[in-house]
């Protein structure tokens, strides 16, 4: 393909979705809009990385339930989170009967399910897919930084990992269509600092959203909303004043699902929140439904991720990150 | 979908393969089969993560000049691999201006891109995909069991993680084509031992093939060769002891990955290989000529992967498995 947007013939839709959080998540500004949360981030199980799949597992299960089909009627389920080995999504889907497929797009997972999945849907190869993802604060915090007890003291600019799960439901029933996918590349731009991932992730965003605008014609007044996630604020500044340069205003109708879930000043999250869980359930609870309700016609989603490990930068490497961009529609009547 | 293989309309055809390997498995029996060799582990890196990106980076040039076609010719890019993160992909695959899909399938990962690129293909979506993984002996033990200095005794059941890269470039041009795409569903039958990884996954592989006879009504003598990656020798014998119990003898054309690629006896590597890398270089060098020479015509690889983490197994968890089936077939005059 010359064009490198996916422009989908058969649109899937959006069936159900379903959100699990944290105690924090639910403290938040969206906290009546999920779900299900839980007061004990262990969900009642033992460990930490436990809870994560459990989640996951709820939420496929309460996604399910809402879109009225079962587990045999689903041809794929498209899952992934932050763990080493995709631990959470693996342990977490194991009751379902339905075909698994794992995805590392690290904060990007959300969006890169539901693409990859729209996609063979629009390609007729499946008529109905889960897309799956979650994140926890205790799980991430002590593979990706300091064990807990540590009590180490958080940077400005640091993000605070979600404590949530999301999960899709997507086939041919609902009001809200995928109409276009553009998959993202892999940037490095040189950032090494993991306390700064809104930095690094940020220029994958602009390369994605510059090639969408370029591509298509489009400018970003011709969309409701257009949401990252998740860049926080630094990133999100960084992305607005670099796509400014570039011609491109979304002062005006951007947002991004880390500066959505968290009251920053009260939660005390310095830049935000993030997480493969931040975007799956904030666009679950939040964008989704505005979209379903008509309050919001033409949305572009655009889920970030950074691709590094804490062993590759001990060896000194930087973080590359990527961005994939769904573009969501209200068909409604 | 009610039947659960997908029938490939529009066929993607392997354009290009390309191999690159370590010392071990350069002695081994398909040493002078694989493109490209390194006496030194490190690729000249200063790390053996670096070295597997490394690996990466020159499997995917390597296919790419074999095929003909530059990076912007190549619509999308599916690579994953062991290490935390899948950084063996994000780091080596930053060179090549193509958007790129992150996938964790652990040792089913070639089979799991070749499979979802299949699909896209077959689906009007993409045109030319490339498919690449890794893993690297020195990075995965470490991560995955012991620090090499440690000198740690292997058990008979151990599997020796191939050092080794391959890519794939699909498109409309080739005499191998991609005829049909199971995938596989994640199966857990209680296996904890994280040195009988064979074990683990063949309840994997079994479900599959199963899934695979039952509906299309083949018999394992309709194919040239069932080929496995990676089972090693403990899990290719559980493979086709408990498949002759269901009634599908596979024991005259069945191989595996994970036996190919080492001299068991010369090379004391216990139950075979393992690794990304080792189905990945196996069917890149030695299946997948063969059938482009016409001497198989009808082949099906059944990519297994295990899909826990050390974290997982330290609490107390069994390891889940996963077996992707591709059918591959001959094209040629």
């Amino acid at each position: 393909m010359k064009d490198k947007i996916i422009y989908l013939a058969r649109e899937p839709k959006i069936s159900a979705c379903y959100t699990v959080v944290g105690s924090k998540e639910s403290n938040g500004p969206l906290g009546q809009l999920f779900d299900e949360h839980c007061d004990d981030d262990k969900f009642s199980k033992d460990s930490w990385e436990k809870a994560e799949s459990e989640m996951q597992k709820r939420a496929f299960a309460g996604a399910l339930k809402k879109s009225g089909f079962i587990d045999t009627d689903v041809d794929i389920l498209l899952a992934g989170d932050l763990l080493n080995q995709c631990v959470g999504s693996a342990y977490g889907l194991l009751d379902f009967d339905i075909p698994y497929l794992g995805l590392y797009g690290a904060c990007s997972t959300c969006a890169e399910g539901l693409a990859i999945g729209a996609c063979l849907y629009s390609g007729n190869i499946i008529d109905l897919y889960g897309a799956v993802t979650s994140s926890h604060y205790c799980s991430s915090e002590r593979q990706f930084r300091y064990p807990l007890e540590y009590g180490g003291q958080r940077t400005p600019t640091a993000q605070w990992t979600t404590t949530g799960a999301g999960a899709y439901v997507v086939g041919s029933e609902g009001k809200v269509a995928i109409s276009q996918v553009l998959f993202g590349k892999a940037i490095d731009m040189g950032i090494t600092d993991i306390n700064n991932m809104g930095a690094a992730m940020a220029p994958a965003a602009i390369d994605t959203i510059t090639r969408y605008f370029e591509e298509t014609g489009h400018s970003p007044k011709d969309f409701d909303l257009i949401v990252t996630g998740d860049l926080g604020y630094e990133g999100s500044e960084i992305l607005k004043d670099l796509l400014l340069g570039k011609g491109i205003d979304i002062t005006n109708n951007h947002t991004d699902c880390g500066l959505m879930i968290f009251d920053r000043e009260r939660q005390d999250v310095h830049a935000g929140g993030s997480g493969c869980g931040c975007s799956a359930v904030v666009m679950g609870a939040s964008v989704i439904p505005r979209i379903e309700r008509g309050e919001l016609k033409k949305v572009l989603f655009i889920g970030t991720g950074a691709l590094m490990s804490p062993m590759t930068l001990f060896q000194g490497g930087s973080i590359p990150a990527i961005a994939h961009l769904v573009r969501l529609e209200y068909r409604g009547e």
